[in-house]
């Protein structure tokens, strides 16, 4: 054994388990559901599911892959375009795993993410055979230290019949002491999650386990895949300055103070974006309760805007990557990475009073916001976490540009043709064009809000002449709607190319 | 001043503060936000609003009318139907005040029934100017007992700017001690709700109040309006069963135990049929945790099933209100009654795993659940505390039956037309039919368990038609829809009386 390698595996009932990647492969077997380490491309487990991709060259199985959320291209692309995931849950975003889904290949099943855990805890997802877990190292007391997630890898490590640590020697080793491990007992016997500030520190440094279920410890040296958000555009810089406006307005209004509330930021590039908009802002001492922490998070963090931040995961581009785990020491008072079912848990959103941001992929007049389904049938990625923050969170706002495809498509439609977040969760609206205050007002009402600061100009006049059309039809019910033309924006897409009722009137 | 009232009123800053409902009504302007007791019909102020609906012969006056939920006749037909009511939060149930908002003539706002408070705290709903609060007494040190709810009172006493008191002397004594007030500070400043058994007490017997802010007290002696539930009938009994053979088979699976878990259910009928199959159960030591307490929920506590109930209400049919308020000791040591934001939070509700049950208006194949919107259009109630529960729980039940109007309009459709609750918090759909364990599958493999356990058998050759359809058409997509005819049900009833598709083939 390596020095690296025996220096990080600190407890003597796990020296003795060191195996090939191929070997622990070999564990796997056809029709086995594994609980892997992971969370937006970080922390996941790399090679045995590369040996995983191997075996398949040669021999049919399937296995069935629950994880944090979305994994790097090891086991959402490879694993997925080699056809052994028979089922995936809660969350992906590569366009491999998609494909398979979309064509009925890969069985997917989208959740709250803060709701995985209670599913393995009460069985229903599960039972998992084997956990497999990427650690940092074992400490002398046999806690395996997650490395830069912590997703869902605590419960199915206690939930599992079998775990596989991979034992990455990449990370940086100031990594640990960074992780903060609290699990719930059962529902019914649990107790307050004591938990009243964003840098509170509830459990251990690292995942208790039985060695006795550690069937081996796999050594490797991938790093994370870099995430690939992009770098903020002009448009997304616009949704960043409306909705800080709208936060100074808070403030005004009495309503926030001015180091504001601890904020979420869904994942991605608009969202990240939004983030960044804080670094020219004049808000300071800003506190992070997210799930991901991504590069805007560390640039505001550098800046000296934010004091601290908890996350279940660190997903980062290359270049920031680099300078973050070059330096971890800075952040070292500065960071705290929990369980996915604390970062995301409706106590403790609720009991702090988020400022959560996610992004929609369209929202409709009524301010119902769908979130995973292209045209209401093709998944995109998954609801995530936005469901956690949005119902719970003192403020629920989402951010979307107000088209795509050149225009082709209006994020702003009479009806989503899916809906991921009602209209009881929806507070706030915000596009490049401009930001709705949804806040306590009834439907109808949203509706001017809506279109005339959020729709873009070329697609207003068609909401409004939806909306009139629909409030003559009805007699002015609660919710106007024209159930017949309600989707007519998305068959017009489909059969058109575009959501521009021009081209309906050439048609007729 | 009557020597029953005198002593009611046990603390000399209020002796003084006695006014008649006229004089108490007279302070109310056009314009202003009033915040009322009152939570299904129970524990509502009554003279006020009745003085107000005379003032309203002469004078012409508009109000906004937040609540804790849907009240007695005397606000929610006789206000409303006077015109006086400009805008009602956060839920309703009175077939006049229904007419109005599907008018356009009152403003409704929908919505999570924890959520009210938040809002009221952040002046987001109000700020309000009067409370007007139904109160048993008020006490020594000054706390006002509430009567047979609790509602939103105790956030509306600490934050509107005026309270007026309805002193009710009619409800019976013994309710003195059964509310428990508990009101959270601000969010970021709050600590953990401490509560882990549904016995916990937290709080105070009354709601702390400024005397300097109380105007009047009004005496009453009107009682609350019967609950107007119906008896269970051969099809609610029947989804009862079904619903109580689920659970048996949970604790089979070791997921449940002979006690169940804490159970909630919504207000209505249906649910409360539900709640009474448990009568001839095996099931002992139940225990609910629930806004609404209902008829069944007293035959349980009677039958010795219940061991205890925590509620924010208690709405009785006439009969079981005089065997229950006559003997109210019996229930002393087994009720207690929390402000809504407690009975309904999702921080408990998470914590103690409920079992939630709630009606379903409407639910789609793949799970999403309309509660509220008759075609889409039309507000029924409200989506009250469902969400709040069926998020939140360790179950989230919904039941329905599978068809209404003797048959012309089927509960299951393709897609629902408006959607409360959606596929991610929908965990089991019980009709007469059978039930639908929908936990853990995808959208697809939903699908065959909804139509041929629980959609009425007339309609299922329709429903299979147009899953198949929808499969072909889309390729297997996540979620598949043809949305050209995603609401032709809807549309085929509003134009032809019935969803049935026979009728479709005639008029083609």
């Amino acid at each position: 054994m390596k020095e690296s390698v025996f220096n990080k595996i600190r407890n003597e009932q796990f020296k003795g388990k060191v195996v090939t990647a191929e070997e622990a492969a070999s564990w796997i077997k056809d029709g086995m559901k594994l609980g892997m380490s992971g969370f937006t491309r970080a922390g996941d487990a790399k090679v045995i599911p590369m040996a995983l991709v191997e075996r398949a060259k040669t021999e049919k199985f399937k296995v069935d892959v629950y994880t944090g959320a979305s994994l790097g291209p090891e086991v959402d692309q490879h694993m997925a375009e080699a056809g052994i995931i028979n089922k995936r849950l809660p969350f992906q975003a590569d366009k491999g795993i998609r494909n398979k889904i979309n064509a009925d290949e890969i069985t997917y099943v989208d959740q709250h993410l803060s709701h995985t855990a209670e599913q393995v805890r009460q069985g229903l997802v599960g039972p998992i055979d084997f956990a497999i877990i990427e650690a940092l190292a074992i400490t002398e007391e046999g806690l395996i230290i997650p490395t830069t997630s912590v997703g869902n890898s605590a419960i199915f490590v206690q939930e599992a019949k079998h775990i596989i640590i991979e034992l990455n020697v990449s990370h940086p080793e100031g990594l640990e002491g960074m992780h903060d491990i609290y699990t719930p007992a059962r529902q019914g016997e649990r107790q307050p999650i004591p938990m009243t500030a964003t840098s509170d520190r509830l459990g251990s440094i690292g995942i208790p386990v039985d060695p006795e279920k550690v069937m081996g410890i796999v050594v490797s040296t991938d790093l994370d895949a870099p995430s690939t958000i992009v770098p903020p555009d002009e448009e997304t810089a616009t949704i960043a300055s409306h909705l800080i406006n709208f936060l100074r307005e808070e403030i005004k209004a009495g309503r926030l103070t001015e180091s504001l509330a601890p904020l979420q930021s869904g994942v991605g590039s608009v969202a990240n974006a939004v983030f960044a908009g804080f670094l020219d802002s004049e808000f300071t001492d800003l506190e992070v309760y997210s799930e991901v922490l991504q590069d805007a998070v560390f640039d505001l963090i550098d800046a000296g805007k934010v004091k601290f931040a908890s996350g279940c995961s660190i997903t980062l581009a290359e270049e920031k990557g680099k300078q973050v785990y070059g330096n971890l020491d800075q952040y070292r008072d500065k960071l705290v990475l929990r369980p996915q079912e604390i970062s995301n848990h409706p106590e403790i959103i609720r009991r702090l009073g988020l400022i959560s941001i996610n992004t929609a992929l369209e929202c409709d007049i009524y301010g119902n916001v769908n979130s995973t389904h292209v045209s209401g049938t093709r998944m995109m990625n998954g609801i995530g976490g936005s469901g956690d923050f949005a119902r719970n969170s003192r403020l629920g706002i989402f951010v979307t540009k107000s088209y795509a495809k050149g225009g082709k498509i209006s994020s702003i439609v009479p009806f989503v043709s899916h809906v991921d977040h009602t209209e009881h969760d929806v507070d706030v609206l915000v596009t490049e064009q401009g930001i709705a205050d949804l806040r306590g007002l009834a439907p109808k009402d949203r509706v001017e809000l809506i279109i005339e600061n959020c729709a873009h100009p070329d697609y207003r006049p068609q909401l409004r002449a939806y909306f009139t059309e629909a409030v003559a039809q009805t007699g002015g019910h609660q919710t106007p709607h024209i159930l017949e033309k309600a989707f007519s924006w998305h068959t017009n897409l489909m059969k058109n190319g575009t959501m521009l009722e021009a081209v309906l009137q050439v048609q007729k």
